[in-house]
């Protein structure tokens, strides 16, 4: 059995200072109108007059409104926005229209209220636009018809994943601030170590790794720490109870951070007491796996090439495969992640097959589950740049075997 | 100037116990054969055959299956559900089936993984459905016409408010839920009251709040805790940030809890150090507004009547405009509430001019914002029964002017 010393919170980089934020938000406002112009490039390809955008993610990538993770779901049409050739209209209603003043400032301003049909006709005359790209995978479908009802003479268009893919590849800001989204979660988890012990709740444990990551240095969590002992590992989405950590058990975590906007992603599963002969050897399947499809990416990229994520899944799942005594992960390898948790690219038995854009930022997160036992995950993040030919891990806790005592 | 004692977390209930608890579980498993036989009956007089549900709040409501609030982002289809007219199916991936099985064991299983389109004509012969009601207004376009696609014979028609109706009217255990996370709430207000003075940042208020809900009987906030302060106190939808509480300046905090499931929403503006007399006179002209349509509607109860949602918001908008003074807020009165923290009825200047439904429960909320100097909302859930003749209010933090020591 592998065993190390306990990684400490002072193995990770502190969080950023003020003026590395300030740095960021510059980066930011240098980047909305090269990014603008790329899709209005695309756009004019494509024969399209405008782009009525919804997703948050795209809000802030191309606005600078921000909307945090619970608010879209009452924020009405605040922060939606279309973009023509020479102008971005943002909607608001009179609970936001002084945040997007001071967040959008070169934006246009609509005070359009909660009646986003009713308006449609001005804006789009405003515009100019005949041929509209709408964000079919997130605007309701009754939307979308109301729209279509409220200015039957302009064409609706399914907006292809123009910005995804755009915003897949990371400039240099944007993976800093991924990293730091990393280190601040590494650290937590570092802090958290002494206090995990057999007795103590998944609930508990959770709340204090969440406490952790949001007053030092996140502004929020990416997504709710998930932190489950012994058999309930073997879900991979579940959620945390008033379940005891179990001693001879794993426990799992998976949770990140998000600074400025940008967001980390990361799984452990540790031991606490000694572990049982099976799930050390579940353990040592799944960080092989992990371990050979980080190896065969850094072989690509070393290159100046990169694989597609459906063959990248498939050299970790081979390597569970073929050691026969489990089944491998029923989810995908990896996902994309930057403003959003889940965005491009994907890594998956159902993705892509052309090779990964780069530079880009993904997990990679095997995992094997076994129902009412145990189950096991490992998930890092990686930055895969083929320019450069660097690839290089953005989690650095530790992903030895660790024994917490019991 | 009014002044009060202020209140200390004595004053509101505990947090329920385990076996309160238990028996609201118990009554939602008792409440779903009636409630799936009442959609059941409207789908028939509609001709519908089956019904797909996406929205969180429906499938806990119906089925039992539960979301966290930032889980249904990366969840894909699993929770969603067909109603037929025997049977239901409840849609997972790999990572949902073991939690499916345990929350809703009386629903049939479909592990469709991630592709819906591929599983549908096969989940509609199941259910022999050839005329389906859709959940339009959160089902992305892209999703409609995918299913459109896969079964052309099969007519999807958008679903009508049908769910959101029989959910704004509650039982007495659905009631008693809103009223503990309410509880919830008022106890973290009163606990963090002697925390508060000048300096101490928006964002450290917030965050303070939110451990004392988290750790004192609500399982999640029912939304992100707003805390602003002075002119911040303007923006109605505003995030708390690193502005410090100002001396003699209002404190603006709304916020809510979710007890088993059920959400609660207040709003409390406070004074810091001795308020200036227009902060005072704008509290008091709010204040007046908001009692006014709470006598109006406690009237129409105590007669076994409901007031509509429109005339409702004018009784208050109506004190404010009379006053002359300031402009009334440019949102609605109020919103009900339940699992989900926005839900029918709506009160506001476009809501519908027929009776509210009873029993129910839902804010009551004006406010006056003055961009760059102040903001004041006061913000009570209320629970109107015109069958028992009962208005009562669930939110029972006190309402009077409260200046806290700068």
């Amino acid at each position: 059995m592998t065993s190390v010393t306990l990684p400490v919170p002072t193995d990770f980089d502190p969080p950023p200072g003020a003026d590395v934020r300030r740095r960021w938000l510059e980066a930011d406002r240098a980047h909305r109108p090269e990014r603008r112009a790329r899709l209005r490039k695309r756009l004019a390809a494509e024969g399209i007059d405008a782009y009525f955008g919804v997703k948050p993610e795209h809000m802030r990538w191309l606005t600078g409104f921000t909307l945090g993770a619970g608010e879209d779901a009452v924020a009405g049409h605040s922060g939606q926005f279309l973009i023509g050739a020479d102008e971005i209209l943002l909607l608001t209603d009179s609970r936001y229209t002084v945040q997007a003043k001071r967040e959008a400032p070169d934006c246009t301003l609509e005070e359009i209220g909660y009646d986003l049909p009713g308006a449609w006709p001005r804006l789009l005359g405003r515009l100019g636009a005949r041929r509209v790209a709408v964000e079919a995978t997130a605007v309701p479908h009754s939307l979308w018809t109301a729209l279509l009802t409220a200015a039957p003479d302009v064409e609706l268009v399914p907006a292809g994943s123009w910005l995804e893919e755009m915003r897949a590849i990371k400039t240099d800001d944007e993976v800093e601030r991924i990293a730091a989204a990393c280190a601040v979660a590494d650290r937590a988890l570092a802090t958290l170590l002494p206090e995990i012990r057999p007795g103590v709740t998944e609930h508990d444990l959770a709340l204090r790794l969440e406490w952790l990551i949001r007053t030092a240095g996140a502004e929020a969590l990416a997504f709710d720490v998930a932190c489950l002992a012994g058999p309930e590992a073997a879900l991979p989405h579940g959620a945390p109870g008033d379940r005891p950590v179990l001693d001879r058990a794993v426990l799992l975590f998976d949770f990140g951070a998000q600074v400025e906007g940008y967001r980390s992603d990361m799984t452990r599963t540790l031991f606490v007491g000694e572990p049982v002969e099976r799930d050390l050897a579940v353990y040592e399947l799944v960080a092989r796996a992990q371990g050979a499809a980080i190896e065969q990416l850094e072989t690509a990229v070393r290159d100046g090439g990169m694989p597609n994520g459906r063959w990248l899944d498939g050299t970790a799942r081979a390597v569970i495969d073929a050691d026969g005594r489990w089944p491998a992960y029923g989810h995908g390898l990896g996902h994309g992640i930057g403003l959003a948790t889940h965005e491009l690219p994907r890594l998956g038995r159902q993705a892509a097959e052309t090779p990964l854009a780069g530079p880009t930022v993904f997990s990679v997160e095997p995992g094997i589950y076994l129902e009412g036992e145990t189950g096991v995950r490992i998930e890092d993040l990686v930055h895969a740049d083929p320019g450069r030919r660097l690839l290089e891990r953005l989690t650095h806790f530790p992903r030895d075997v660790i024994v917490l005592p019991a």
